[in-house]
């Protein structure tokens, strides 16, 4: 029996390989290959930040303040696995330094707060029970240790790789360690090399990305927006090695590329999205119940942030009690029951966009500035580029492809947005309340939709057939603000 | 052969039985029981007023003006079946007398105008292509016919019955006939027993009604509205003989009872819903295009139409050019593909309100009127009354059995309403903004669900798992008027 379990494990070791370091490629490697069809991840922030409704704190919120009343990691698992996440990715340190695990290099950990449950222990067993992988989060700016503060950098290098040898010994396979926090030191500062090998030594699966991942410039910290990803080889690593980009919570292009220079040479990196089950984008504020964003959003930003070979996790935070909130979870499993989200089958996938980059008109472009707001904007498969009209009353004009069908729209509307006092959440207000969308077949206009509702942040519309058209056209009756459109979507859908 | 079909049919009308004319009853006889069986009927308007932007003319719109450019009846029918109805109704003469088929005794009709096209022989015959059953509306009152001024009022009787004749004898079977404009005349003056006997006599099996069925007390001209008919007993019939109630577009009680008087005996008369696709109630005007109904709402209205032991039939009405506009199809469409409707299985239902008639409390009452506004409006199953606040900021509490699950929640906002100058299309305007719903659970009140956007014409929440709760709480927290609710349904959805 030993025999064959070793045989088994060698068979798996001769599959997988050792040291899933990146190399120069063209494709991705077998670990960023896992984590591409892992896909979609549920992001937990708790920590001592969750009961001073703060997004970051320094350092000085004292450990005593970490007490929720009814800690159930268990339940936050659970929850992931009926909204059909395949792996679970936990702030195990935030940028304060505390610690939810019992850390010999600190006090300010769980170990010495109230409630003395080792969550990183707690989850990772949760995952273990219902079948998800598990993730690290864990923040290289430390704004509460003593040897942050020394002037040799690598006194504090050494407290993380101790650090990090706990999380990475301790709690059995990790599947994916998201680094935060850089731009407080310069790149150099955090001897990366060290900090990669270490991880691989430890974990050899383990993919690693550091946020902000990639700058215009070598050696110069101007960072690259992800909506500007679509050229192989323009851009470069600002921290390498690392296995994947990210930028939370920005949304990369739906022609977002993937290869990288660093020294000359250019590495295959996906992206992984991070976004926020909360309307506001808040994942702290716990005293004003917070409206989660639709289905239709999510079911979009599923699709948009999990489709081209990148990634997504969501934060869904659990509140001062220790719990995932209920009509959080309600939401995030309703969409997976929408999407038909199964650990067995490969994440659903959206269908064809036949408007992307399709000639478009608009009858009024914002301050005349094509360049900017002009039509072409709401089908360039950017999510930072917008159509903007200058008047209420305007109309979108896409030219189709007659020879494609489609099934299904879905509109992105751009919402001014009022950032809260904490710098970070935000409030969003819709500009459309009453539209209709003509398709032009043989020379005639036909409506297949109107609404005078809303259109809320992200609209979806699903026709019970398939259409064929020379031209579709969104039509805005009435407004609150001239209209702006992100992106017009219009999709055949599978 | 011959012989084999013979005993075929034997068998047929032996099983079926003739003459399923009302008689006194507790339960529904074969012809009730078929209709009900049916449930779900697209309505058709379509007609000279279709060409004249109104929804009644007076028999002067020439016969010319009827003109539809793209007539399509097969295309109706085939929208009908793509959404699940079992029957299609046709309004074959409404009030103006213009008649949809080539009738020997007017030149008012179809045969007289620019296009031809015998609409009823068109419709039933894609009826029996499509797999549906075929129904008739038909005017009693009739502003053209010169008879109808006669001072004997036999004379237009004679009319109708030649006309009735036509329409029952050379176009297959009919399962329903719709009669409407009943108040012009006195009832006696209608003979409705002649006509009933000629309908019974040309089609055994056809269910007739007439709008506005049953009154307060015998021999007054007093209508019940659906709404109060929820005692058995108690009410009278007007139009006497007829198979089921009608008063469109009213909504019945959820406890809606089928026990009605006539002459010291007891009928059973189920309840038949006339609704419109529209949101704007109306199926004459076709300038502006008119959003339709959310699919939240036609959810809900088809589940409350068609439970119960009665019927829905939906206006879906053909436009200028002759076929059902193409959002108004794909709407019904999507609402079919939603609720799984199908010709070969039984009409889904809704699941049990575990909340009808639950103790029901609020912060506050408009006019402190307790009768007409209190909690228990929203929960009493009436669809005409109404729970409203005095304040915009405004909680509705109601205890619940806790033995009993749900897993939705239905909510029917009260809107403010605009006439238009048609006096039949109407405007609704919500008020509800935002809000957020909370069980109470071992003494604490836990929140399932929260919404900043605007509640709408009515609200479905799905929950992904089943709660059991001693209470449950809307709170509203914020709206542009006092928040007012028609019904607030707690369901155990199957």
């Amino acid at each position: 029996m030993k025999s064959i379990l070793l045989f088994i494990t060698f068979l798996f070791i001769a599959r997988c390989g050792y040291g899933q370091k990146i190399v120069p490629s063209n494709q991705p490697n077998q670990t960023q290959q896992k984590m591409v069809e892992r896909g979609y991840g549920m992001f937990i922030h708790f920590g001592i930040n969750t009961f001073g409704e703060t997004e970051w704190s320094d350092g000085s919120i004292p450990v005593g303040k970490y007490n929720p009343t009814n800690l159930d990691c268990d339940q936050w698992v659970r929850v992931a696995r009926d909204a059909g996440f395949r792996y679970v990715l936990l702030t195990t340190k935030h940028h304060e330094g505390f610690c939810l695990w019992d850390s010999k290099y600190t006090d300010y950990d769980v170990a010495s707060s109230p409630v003395k449950t080792d969550v990183v222990a707690e989850v990772s067993k949760a995952c273990k029970k219902y079948g998800l992988e598990f993730a690290i989060y864990y923040s290289l700016w430390d704004r509460k240790d003593p040897s942050y503060k020394e002037k040799d950098p690598e006194k504090y290098i050494d407290y993380m790789c101790n650090q990090l040898t706990e999380l990475l010994t301790d709690y059995g396979p990790v599947c994916e360690l998201w680094f935060d926090g850089g731009w407080d030191r310069k790149e150099k500062d955090w001897n990366l090399p060290r900090v990669y090998d270490l991880v691989k030594k430890l974990q050899p699966h383990c993919a690693v990305g550091v946020n902000h991942t990639i700058v215009l410039k070598e050696n110069e910290r101007k960072f690259a927006l992800p909506d500007s990803m679509i050229v192989d080889n323009k851009y470069f690593f600002q921290y390498f090695p690392s296995d994947f980009r990210l930028w939370d919570p920005k949304v990369a292009h739906k022609s977002d590329k993937k290869q990288y220079l660093h020294k000359g040479k250019s590495y295959y990196v996906p992206f992984e999205h991070t976004i926020c089950i909360s309307k506001y984008w808040s994942w702290f504020g716990k005293r004003v119940p917070q409206p989660t964003r639709d289905l239709d959003e999510l079911e979009e930003l599923f699709y948009w942030c999990t489709d081209n070979g990148n990634t997504l996790v969501m934060n869904i935070p659990p509140d001062q009690t220790g719990r995932i909130r209920e009509h959080e979870a309600n939401a995030i499993i309703n969409l997976g029951h929408r999407l038909g989200l199964s650990l067995n089958k490969p994440l659903p996938t959206n269908g064809r966009f036949i408007s992307m980059n399709a000639p478009a008109y608009t009858t009024s472009v914002y301050e005349n500035d094509e360049d900017k707001y002009g039509a072409s904007m709401a089908v360039d498969g950017g999510m930072q580029t917008r159509w903007a009209a200058a008047d209420t009353l305007a109309t979108l004009t896409i030219e189709l492809d007659e020879k494609k069908s489609f099934n299904k729209i879905s509109i992105f509307e751009y919402q001014d947005e009022q950032y809260a006092s904490d710098g970070f959440s935000n409030i969003r207000t819709n500009r459309i309340q009453e539209y209709n969308i003509s398709i032009l077949q043989d020379g005639e206009w036909k409506m297949i939709y109107t609404d005078n509702e809303s259109m809320g942040d992200c609209k979806v519309i699903r026709f019970p057939q398939s259409y064929h058209a020379a031209k579709i056209r969104l039509e805005i009756t009435k407004a609150i603000a001239p209209p702006s459109i992100k992106e017009f979507n219009v999709i055949d859908f599978e």
